[in-house]
């Protein structure tokens, strides 16, 4: 991991990047982590910046997209990072309990359309 | 499976909410499927029906997050019915485009996240 | 693919207790497949056979967590041909339909508790 | 997470039948967490009760299927309760060091199996 | 899907870059899926170009690597398709089969790691 | 787990040759977990000493697979416990950083070709 002391040059523009895109004032474990691999910062880094920018999707549906994606995963670090995202961009405790509802309701249904190898419909 | 004109009792009223609710005029395949488990469509779809109402959040959200689970997860019939349930409900092929942007960026970034086995950040 | 006809010495020979171990009059796709590469034919027919033996846990229940482990992985060939090998073994559809409910279910609840990051309990 | 000194109304009912069902005196961290969200509770605490009753399968194998599919997804904490749960029931340890070979050994055929891309075999 | 014959301009551009990077005549259908997309090819491309040129590891290692994430995750198209390239590149039969040991492997140990939550080993 | 001066017998003798083996002077947890089920430590110790043993492909590239598929599986010990041996074999920093840039893209890609179900390219 590099410290936000240690980085310069391009790093310590990467880190100062996503201080003042996330409106945070340190830089998380994530990024200080893949700074010791340069061209992998630079490159998630730009590409988060541009897909997670708003688009047809507005920000905290992405990010929820993002907790479905973590979630489904069950990777500890991307569920917590992401889930405090979306809350920072307004999403509620009770928009949260619906969020999981729906994914976990959909990785039960998905083994059972695995298991019965179910054939996709045509749609008349 | 259980074919809609063989279907009666418990199953036929079942097959009819699913019409109903959906506001389709076939039953999907998935559920001809669950028919042959009868406890096991009653309760699929009393929870489904019960989790996919809209709430805090709309109906066309909560397909999206569908289809970012199954994207994740890989499966195929289930990839194809949310996909065509969330268009139904006014998602475009731009939305789509960005929603699957999203999924795929996490599921890259969740594995760097698994592999340095990033320590969670303390907010501050 | 290494067809029956085209086998010969220990290839031969595995075919061979293949299907006299699972009293079947043909050699399924998997095997001929792996038969490209006997090594791998070898070591995974060698260790299949000893897992598969009835032990601690009869043959249909170990028949029953490979379907288990199978649908949660979504591998359409292994779904296929461990259910049609737990019902040679006695395997009821109802058997199937509390199998695969109880599969699903706890691919659910896997989520919720990956997704809420649960503390594991003191178990008192 | 909701602690049982907290909980009033429905979730102190389901706390209470969480406890009597599975005969156990705490609430586990699973269920006091999903309290926060009340539908959530209700909804995977009365699915679990009914999908975990004896049917076809005894109690035992369910919990069973329940670690295959948990050690499958790799979801610690599941693993962790459902075989606390099976172990109540009667699994031995050697019970599950068959499990466990048999669940491991299937994630690697899976492997192959999706790899090479076998074809399904078509029964005689 | 956007044929070769249909396209244009910056998309154009992409699919003549990819069949020269790549040394093929025919744009696969992955590239052309995402061309409905363009900033979504636009940047899968951009990025999987840099990321498999030969760097401190060669190409074929890379593909390799491609392959056994690939099976991993059980995508038929994947697979498929970068076990083409790595083949194009010098991987011969048997190294073919020894990777698919490898993975299918440590697919299996994985699971026993996750299912006994060892803990990790202090390096002395 | 069974300590190293609580083994005797052949699981003593397996613990020597992991040690042997792998050249280290203690025993990894992870066998000495397997070490309280006999037949599945003897059974994944000799197999992971045959599949990893060099052939044509060498040892640090069998490694670097085993981090590829466990980065994949998101399983902590396994991630740690093979980084450390494909280090110990010669892969830098450097050549790990490309490891996970190749792994993350494809597990992106993977999801991407699973979404919009490509169809596979007929190679001319």
């Amino acid at each position: 991991m590099i410290e936000e002391a240690a980085a310069s040059g391009r790093v310590r523009e990467i880190f100062d990047d996503i201080k003042r895109t996330k409106q945070i004032d340190f830089v998380p474990n994530f990024w200080k982590t893949l700074a010791a691999h340069p061209p992998l910062l630079e490159d998630t880094w730009q590409r988060l910046k541009r897909v997670m920018a708003p688009g047809a999707l507005d920000a905290r549906t992405k990010e929820m997209l993002a907790v479905a994606a973590s979630s489904t995963n069950g990777c500890a670090y991307c569920i917590n990072s992401h889930t405090a995202a979306a809350m920072r961009l307004g999403m509620t405790a009770e928009m949260y309990g619906e969020l999981l509802e729906v994914v976990a309701l959909f990785n039960a249904t998905n083994t059972l359309a695995d298991a019965f190898q179910v054939r996709p419909d045509v749609f008349p």
